[in-house]
């Protein structure tokens, strides 16, 4: 099992998360953050005078899934969430111990 | 030392925050997440139109926790955030290579 | 690669951010969050009552990076968050599996 974080634009979530289920990725925790990359955000001009935004919001998602989904589930959020514009976005993969559903009580991979 | 993170619903919070005290452990981190799990989110109608909420308010909880304490920590969590109705949310354990806290610098075991 | 997350006093974020940029680490992700550690939150009085308020506002700093950097990075966080009063935060280490830059598809360590 995999945790895949990936921070992207808000405006590509609805797009990435309809095309997850597309390939059975159902399960996903989203929360609203701000960020940097390497560029350390964007500057602004506004009535002549320059800005600098050092941190932007973004879109995390966080995915538990089995190993043999992650190729398919990072595929698809790089084509859904790509513009081709810096600032797209990073995803992150992680390994995880174990999972449990706490309505069941299930472990492992049938609990994902 | 492994990184335990609940997707609880946040109805629950009060009741697994109070018994994981009760089994010595104490720090935790909070977030206010949105998520769906299998069932994408619930149907609704309202004044006859269906409509699909698709990410549900969410409590996601993170504890750095001693191995030996993982079991009696997951344990807690099902058994307070348990309601039987799908949605009562997962636990997730991945593996942590250290821990610092910053008032002090120090590492491993004794700054979880 | 490996995950830093570190939980710090919301007024350190300034100082941290700009820090760390010294030593040439850019990229980062920031969440809201509230939590408690060992002392289990702060006892306040007002108007001749005593509250216990649990969970404190606190800023997570999510940064992903080359293993080469971690001591570095880590050092930053502790020098420019600590105050020497409980509360100064946390650092988690987790080891990274892979990395993916979203706009170019780029993996490992040069798309951290
Ligand atoms: N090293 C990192 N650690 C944690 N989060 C990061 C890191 N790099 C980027 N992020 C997160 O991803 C968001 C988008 O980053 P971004 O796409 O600008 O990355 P980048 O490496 O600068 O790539 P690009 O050159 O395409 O802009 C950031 O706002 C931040 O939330
Ligand atoms: N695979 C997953 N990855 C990340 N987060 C998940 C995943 N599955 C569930 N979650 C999070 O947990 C919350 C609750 O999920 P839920 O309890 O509905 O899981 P489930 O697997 O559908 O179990 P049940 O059948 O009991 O409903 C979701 O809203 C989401 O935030
Ligand atoms: N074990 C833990 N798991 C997850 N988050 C934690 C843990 N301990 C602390 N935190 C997070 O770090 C924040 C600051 O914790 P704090 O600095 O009070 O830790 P502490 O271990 O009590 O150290 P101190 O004795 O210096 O106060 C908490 O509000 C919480 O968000
Ligand atoms: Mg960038
Ligand atoms: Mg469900
Ligand atoms: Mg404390």
């Amino acid at each position: 099992m995999k945790a895949i974080t990936a921070i992207i634009r808000p405006e590509k979530l609805e797009k990435v998360k309809n095309n997850l289920v597309e390939v059975g990725c159902y399960g996903m925790t989203v929360t609203e953050v701000k960020g940097r990359g390497r560029q350390l955000g964007i500057r602004e001009s506004y009535r002549g005078k320059e800005y600098h935004i050092d941190l932007l919001p973004k879109t995390r998602l966080d995915i538990i899934i089995n190993d043999d989904k992650v190729e398919e589930v990072v595929d698809t959020i790089v084509k859904s969430a790509q513009t081709g514009d810096i600032g797209d976005g990073k995803i992150f993969i992680l390994p995880v111990d174990d999972v449990i559903r706490i309505r069941t009580g299930e472990r492992g991979e049938k609990a994902v």
